[in-house]
């Protein structure tokens, strides 16, 4: 579970400690969070500032030339130039680049190899399920705002929405529609993709009801389905 | 077909006449767009420029008005005052409060009384198709600027998102979905709203391909079930 929460390594050899007191979901492995379980920041040791500061520095480079270049145009090794700091640094605090785009530019705790590894877990037929379990319980937890936030900058800034289409459909959906082995994985992708971003929409920025507050159980029963059958249902 | 073009009803009798030349597209009714089509215009009898500055007066209050009460609390008189107009320029240059909305807010030339008639006149298994035609023939002619702007209204204003709300679920999709006879209309609304939220989303503003440059008919195989699905289909 610590995997999921950026920042939250445990690196007692680099000396870089984190001293923000940030407070992350601990989402579980069916997508339910439990605000009380114990919080995965490493401990901290005293107050350097150091290691919350190339953090940051990384957060700010990394939107920068993320929506200069692209997703897959920007390189760990510029995004840590731009910081001033080690391309380690990266690693250390995101797991990647990936963990850096969606703590950059999606703002959610969540590391996308983890999640793909967790979408593929189980049977090919319950997929639809474990999306719409995931996706709440990552922005359920981190509420409307952020979403709302991620929306208007894909409004406002183009190359914001070329790097998400990179992000989204090339790197995390594909991977997971490539194991499914189906035919137009890509159109697939960009049809999950589009009921994903109206769920969040309708749920936490219009917060139409009764959709915003149903339960999860009551999402997954309504969505899962339309979801299963982008993935592996007959769409032509 | 010039009932959904705000702003065309022919008034002889009035003596106030449009001198904007904005051109509509022409949405057939299986919502295909024919942009060759003759425009529904009247026809202009010299430089009046009052007609003009009427409706434009009525656009700007109707905004503020429906931000500020939302869909409805506010009232045609009240909109009318605020533009310093007659309440009955409403009806002249819009049809109606329904159709101020969606030309004030949504910025779509459209009349949802229209619209409405339209999506039920047909089989009711087809319907999720005459949606999907609908929405594409409609934001397909306006262009992805047109949804940006909506979305980040809805994103920066939060009351544009309660007033999205009781024009969307209330007024449109309940209205069609009450003639089906279905259990949980308000859910099956706001599920449908998701889904179309989505596909405006990832066609107009992150222009996902294949799907931002799939033609009507693919869209329609691939997401029209989806849609009936939740309708009609059994969503718990």
């Amino acid at each position: 579970m610590a995997d999921i929460v950026p920042g939250a390594r445990p690196s007692p050899g680099r000396g870089v400690i984190s001293t923000s007191v940030e407070k992350y979901p601990v989402v579980a492995h069916d997508g339910r969070v439990n605000a009380d379980a114990p919080q995965t920041e490493p401990k901290r040791r005293g107050r350097r500032a150091g290691g919350a500061d190339t953090r940051a520095a990384l957060l700010d480079a990394a939107r920068e030339v993320f929506v200069e270049r692209g997703f897959e145009g920007a390189t760990v090794r510029s995004i840590a130039a731009r910081a001033g700091v080690d391309a380690a640094m990266v690693n250390h605090w995101f797991g990647g680049k990936e963990g850096l785009f969606a703590k950059a530019v999606l703002q959610v705790p969540i590391d996308p190899n983890v999640l793909v590894g967790r979408l593929l877990d189980g049977p090919p037929e319950q997929i639809g399920e474990r999306i719409v379990r995931n996706f709440l319980g990552v922005w359920d937890a981190t509420g409307g705002g952020q979403f709302a936030a991620m929306v208007r900058s894909i409004t406002s800034q183009e190359r914001v929405g070329e790097a998400m289409q990179q992000f989204f459909v090339q790197t995390l959906l594909k991977r997971v529609i490539g194991h499914l082995g189906v035919p137009d994985p890509e159109l697939r992708a960009t049809l999950v993709a589009s009921q994903l971003f109206g769920m969040g929409v309708v749920r936490y920025v219009v917060r139409f009801e009764p959709f915003a507050s149903a339960d999860v159980d009551t999402m997954v029963r309504a969505i899962a389905p339309n979801l299963q059958r982008y993935l592996t249902g007959d769409i032509s």
